[in-house]
């Protein structure tokens, strides 16, 4: 299902979703010697791996919907894409909002009456049918009434940069009116798809950095450091991602500089992450030039300057999936699985962090057993998958290809064995050894494990 | 300035955004003795506690913001409301989907393309505008132009019902097509306001169960009892939470029965989260009465039945914060400050753990140690307020005062005795008490504070 959509792809697209100039990146994939993958094995490679997110429940199955995740845009996710997505957006929030003291939290509406003419808006079709119905209203009235409509209706935000402008002052008492200070937020934008009248919806992180005019390219640096550092953290092959400075003659009038965080997708290079040194501008013409409003103290008297970083989580995600799937050939030792897939996710963001199943022996008390566990997993905030539940008798083989597919970084099996002795079978994904552990030391084996790859990633 | 919104508040707005039949709960009332509340004394204490919300940073000060929030409607957060509010949609989501081993998240978009006429729907106003512009069109030909371009638009979700029933059948095979499971989901919803063509955002939070038609009243109970324990777990006035039966006169014809979760807010009762039993109808409206789609497994013959969950968790968020607001009287020793307010938020909730102030003392060096201090808690995950960076000098009384309106559970001063002897004050929001403490002993200490309150709630 998933693979027929591939021969409608346009591998050409390459239109970043963030921004208009994040498109076609030639010159930097040029430059970068990035021609000399073989087409074919991309092509392969991504294949595999939408199909392997379908049958996994990261996404739901669809031609379409895979199309959406392919291009960075929210699609519908299953319960291993959404608790994936969870993960690395209270990843992002942790490394942002606690790395310093002054970055601080917002939330605005994602829509707004207050945005001027033009843009995407929202509209009632009761009361614009109610016009259209109006049959007294001749052309010229009817024009009239629609656009009365129009510009009454709240237009949707296409980024999160204007909530956090005009949250700059109210923002101001809370910092001591002293510079520097970021207001962090992550929410939904719509954004034009390309296709005319057409929209989709994008996850986007931001933060939106004030400083003085003379740091701002510093903490510009700064920022690209730390935002680099983070995608690093979690990847299996950190190189991967790499951070490029946009050319000068790509920057637009209000803006001094620009870097994109990006990933090596098998299709080529898209950016992540975009950082921009904003200048005055934006703040200018949020507070249409009163400067009363905005003065911090120290007496400075020049208008803070904005550095912006902004994010879209689903293509993050789609990179984090790309970047950990790993075919291995022949691995296994009876030769029956020729090929053994596996997405090493990092385990702070594995969805699923242990599978329980069972073996062979009464299934009931085997059940029982399970369900047990699986509380107090629960219970542990340890992400647990309910394997048991399936009824369908399956191969320990295709078991294990299954969980490696799902990313799952352990597999618990209970047996009759376990009703006798306590003991159980603890498979791990990444090294695919097999342990024998007592039921009362499994979850704490888990949460130390988990804790410790958070801690020392 | 929240203040003078107040006069133009009309009381008697108590439509429910959820649902309109959730709206004006006269006979509750009545038969609850509600009415026997003195209204001023009500009205006093919103006004105190939406000035003490702006002032403290929960939300963004301004008329509109502040009404919005006391209408349950999405608003402008300040870093504490976000907090809160993540918090509060963090155990709500835990709640929820680690109660039971067959709860699974799903995260549908917000707009759709095939939910059929009506409804709001999202429109680029550039082709809108294009359309107008069309000076050969005729006024017939224009309306069919129109009507074209509303039926292409997506339209916007103003609930997750339709998005969580649209995934039973691709989440059949994840629970071996066994019946009960549920799909839970929280996101943004638009809805109107009640003035034509004006839309709210809300938050909802979804979780839509799928069970055998004669076990689904026994589930409704199931999940009632659940829900409601949730509620009073964090409250410091549970009995201020309560569930009541929907009379039968006012179902729908779809539904056999409704409960609704209510807070007795200081205006009255309105219902913070609604169940309902839906019957079949749903789910043979969505599959257009193709069987085979969903049959499941083991010869069950009857069409599944869906008892729906849905809250808004914008209105849960002020409900915590008026049941947790305590103003006391003459409580200071000095009788200085007649009125001590104190945001007596649930450990868990609270969305400051810790603040950190510095004494009397040589500042640079004690902020270096609050800046060292901050980091651990932050890296902990400990949320931590950097009230050091204030550098207008204010009383210890003054400082308490604004920390117990935060609902800040800790506060940590630093002192010159601190860089002499490591030793540190820390102040208990709720006890008031003072307590000297090693400065190696603090991160742990407020560790096991907050991990208790989480398990012994």
């Amino acid at each position: 299902m998933v693979l027929n959509a591939f021969n409608m792809l346009t591998w050409s697209v390459r239109r970043c979703i963030l921004s208009p100039r994040s498109a076609p990146m030639k010159s930097m994939r040029g430059s970068r010697g990035l021609c000399s993958k073989a087409p074919n094995d991309g092509l392969d490679r991504v294949r595999t791996l939408l199909q392997l997110c379908a049958d996994r429940y990261f996404i739901s199955p669809g031609e379409s919907n895979a199309e959406l995740f392919r291009r960075g845009w929210s699609c519908i996710y299953g319960p291993l894409g959404l608790e994936l997505r969870r993960n690395l957006l209270q990843q992002w929030w942790h490394s942002v909002t606690r790395s310093r003291a002054r970055v601080f939290g917002v939330n605005t509406p994602s829509s707004s009456l207050e945005r001027g003419a033009g843009g995407v808006r929202v509209v009632e079709s009761e009361h614009f049918q109610q016009i259209l119905d109006q049959s007294e209203l001749s052309r010229e009235q009817l024009i009239q009434e629609l656009n009365r409509l129009l510009l009454s209706s709240p237009s949707v935000r296409t980024s999160l940069l204007q909530g956090a402008l005009e949250q700059f002052v109210p923002s101001l008492e809370m910092v001591s009116k002293k510079l520097p200070f970021g207001l962090a937020e992550t929410g939904l934008c719509f954004q034009p798809s390309g296709v005319s009248g057409c929209f989709v919806e994008v996850t986007q992180t931001s933060l939106v950095w004030f400083c003085s005019p003379r740091t701002s390219s510093q903490w510009l640096d700064h920022w690209v450091r730390h935002r680099l550092k983070w995608w690093r953290k979690f990847a299996l092959s950190p190189s991967d991602f790499s951070s490029i400075e946009v050319p000068e003659n790509e920057l637009e009038e209000t803006e001094s500089r620009g870097v994109k965080i990006l990933y090596n997708f098998p299709w080529g290079l898209e950016s992540l992450e975009t950082l921009w040194c904003r200048g005055d501008t934006d703040l200018l013409q949020t507070y249409k030039g009163v400067r009363t409003k905005w003065q911090s103290r120290g007496g400075q008297k020049s208008v803070p300057n904005v550095v912006s970083v902004s994010g879209n989580i689903d293509r993050g995600m789609l990179a984090f999936l790309s970047n950990s799937l790993q075919e291995l050939r022949g691995e296994d030792g009876k030769k029956k699985l020729q090929q053994r897939k596996v997405l090493k996710l990092h385990p702070v963001l594995a969805p699923v962090k242990v599978a329980l199943d069972i073996g062979k022996g009464a299934t009931v008390e085997l059940r029982q057993v399970c369900e047990g566990l699986l509380q107090e997993f629960l219970e542990a905030k340890i992400s647990a998958w309910p394997g048991y539940l399936e009824t369908q008798p399956t191969s320990l083989q295709h078991l294990n290809a299954k969980y490696d597919e799902m990313g799952v970084l352990f597999t618990v099996l209970i047996s009759e064995n376990t009703l006798e002795s306590g003991l159980l079978q603890v498979r791990n994904r990444d090294t695919t050894i097999r342990e024998t552990m007592h039921i009362s030391e499994i979850k704490n084996f888990l949460s130390k494990y988990i804790s410790a790859a958070d801690k020392f990633s």
